[in-house]
């Protein structure tokens, strides 16, 4: 039994291919660098009934999962979160089939715990003892509390205006936390300046090959949940695009062992804010990447990123499946965060809500069809952004009734 | 097929039985009512292979919940959260298998989640549109939010001092929240009170029957989780002790119907804070009720129960598992949390810090030993009480390194 079909690395710019079993960063030529497997073999070896007595974990995927020797592996039973259905919202809008893959429902309350999971884990089967990376909030707790369980030391450097709640997660796993008085950007380059010299893994976005594997199983997830189909549109809150560019590489890898029933691939969106919609900048000029958005700004903090190292990899994925990329105001955001949870029961953080106020937006003017499948990702809960909830609430003195 | 097998409801204090169709909440005799199924039918009629192609949530156990017509049924994914393997911690307190069942891996970010969701499913079918309730934070939340979701209208009486969070959850749903200058008890009384003729259904603990058949499916998974065996030990977080109480009754059914492999039950732990320990005062007493206790107070908000309408059911619980009961201060919680994410990543609630300090004290005194296999459970999510973490973090200005 193969437990990883893992080949080697290869620049998606330059073509450069290179072992696996080494650490890397980003290829000599700049561009990030992806997993490839021995998808034939797989092909011929393996269906998918391999599946149907694993647990319900991203885990249940590991021949197209990077580690190669399951001891490594950092879980916290990450993984096959719900498709919930939004018969509710979705009536309103008159979209018969509207679901949320709901990301929230991970340890450390966000996606990017997958990424962790299996960064962590590569990390630690490489033999690396400690990660640095910067963060705009969800992706360094992730990653300081999987970096803990592998015992692995980490260093962490979040803008001061990130989510305060995401502090708490750092602080608590006992990495080192830094506060920066700056963006994101600013608190890369102190990453990548102070890695110098030092046996520390930059574990910036992209910057190593694994993170995007731990991604992509959301598009694996999709794919078994519906049946070993796709939806017809998948939308993603898109800041670095590590996710959609992994569920886009995970239907690839689908076709190419034969598991997907289908060769037609779901329409991907990129949905940005206003503020900060470089994507969506490069997308309507019809360009391969994207530029650096000045003054970058949006309540919806995890899509603050001006420039994103993989954004022709973003724009790839958009054109390859005639997708589309859109840009939503913060107001916006935040009345649909209100809507979500008055209709649904479910609290979804601001970059997921603007998932859904694109799917209003792009039913309106008839790109999205009343019967076609329609998956938003919800990336987070909404507990971890309190400040977006304006409570008002009487207090009742003993005594008193409602 | 059947798709559930309820029967009736039945007093677990004097024996009355009615009917489930009809809506109910306390017996005559003041006792909580149960929920019973026809286990013998059961039994003859179906094995857990049942189970093997259905969804991860708590709705694989639809025959032994009360909900009739699964149309009533309002899911947001819930359910089949990780048992997390507790590894180094374990190796350190000197017990060879330890696990965590993640309780804040559910909609909400708590195990309030499962009681919510067969309780609202349950009121809608039974036809009601409104409903009422006290909480010490989480259990609104869940409530508020599920509710939302079924199209029921809440109110929600939560004291002023309770999780700042969940006013967020509650009041994001749409719901009536008020916030109450005063204790749980207060609120109950309000809530009694106002939904006098009214045509509000009163939802606190116990006071209907279903919200301990959504919390009972914990046991139900544990079962499954642990191929249809047992751990030796499992120790609950005990304010209500709903939790416990369903676990209890989840096994003795699985024993009913043939499903579980053996008879022996886990001994059952109810963990309490020092500052409110009402049932651990019975327990050492040997009684088979607890008594208020006298100003109540203590950081894992969710305990602070002082006395709990089922506690009757939750002495039972202990004294028929062989179990024990057992009180933590404060401080040693909070130094819980910070070790449970230092060494195994997982930021868990103070509630359920609780439960590890509960191991780490049994198995100083032997009550565990070192080979058996022990459960704690860790019914929320870390990052809905940021107020337990002391984040301590340098800022770093633009050209500073680490």
């Amino acid at each position: 039994m193969t437990f990883s079909y893992v080949s080697h690395l290869f620049c998606p710019k330059c073509s450069l291919t290179c072992s696996s079993d080494q650490v890397r960063n980003l290829c000599v030529c700049g561009s990030p660098l992806l997993v490839s497997y021995h998808y034939p073999k797989m092909k011929e070896e393996l269906s998918h009934d391999i599946l149907k007595d694993r647990q319900p974990t991203l885990w249940r995927y590991h021949e197209l999962l990077p580690i190669k020797n399951p001891d490594y592996i950092t879980s916290m039973g990450e993984g096959m979160t719900p498709i919930v259905a939004m018969n509710r919202y979705g009536q309103k809008l008159g979209i018969q089939h509207l679901w949320m893959k709901d990301e929230g429902l991970l340890p450390t309350g966000s996606f990017k715990a997958r990424g962790a999971a299996v960064g962590v884990s590569k990390a630690k089967e490489l033999g690396l003892s400690e990660i640095a990376m910067p963060t705009n909030g969800n992706a360094g707790a992730a990653w300081a509390l999987y970096a803990a369980r592998a015992g692995l030391k980490s260093h962490i450097v979040m803008p001061l205006d990130a989510p305060l709640i995401t502090r708490n997660e750092v602080s608590i796993s006992g990495a080192n936390l830094y506060l920066m008085d700056g963006l994101i950007s600013d608190a890369g380059k102190v990453v990548a300046e102070s890695v110098q010299g030092k046996d520390w893994f930059d574990v910036s976005t992209l910057k190593e090959p694994y993170r995007i594997e731990g991604k992509k199983t959301m598009g694996f997830e999709i794919a078994e949940q519906f049946d070993w189909q796709v939806p017809d549109v998948i939308l993603y809150p898109t800041g670095g695009g590590v996710g959609l560019i992994g569920i886009y590489k995970a239907f690839k890898e689908l076709i190419e062992i034969g598991w997907l029933e289908q060769d037609k691939l779901p329409r991907l969106v990129a949905v940005q804010a206003k503020g900060c919609a470089p994507i969506v900048k490069a997308f309507e000029n019809n360009q391969e990447e994207s530029e650096m958005w000045p003054n970058a700004s949006t309540a919806a903090f995890g899509i603050n990123v001006p420039k994103a190292l993989g954004d022709f990899l973003i724009l790839e994925a958009i054109y390859e499946t005639n997708g589309t990329a859109i840009a939503i105001e913060d107001g916006e955001i935040s009345a649909e965060q209100k809507e979500i949870a008055e209709l649904e029961g479910a609290f979804i953080c601001p970059e997921g809500a603007a998932t859904f106020a694109a799917v209003k937006k792009l039913r309106a003017n008839n790109w999205i069809q009343a019967q076609e499948k329609v998956v938003c990702l919800n990336t987070g809960m909404g507990i971890k952004y309190p400040e977006s909830v304006n409570v008002l609430a009487p207090t009742l003195e003993v005594g008193e009734h409602l």
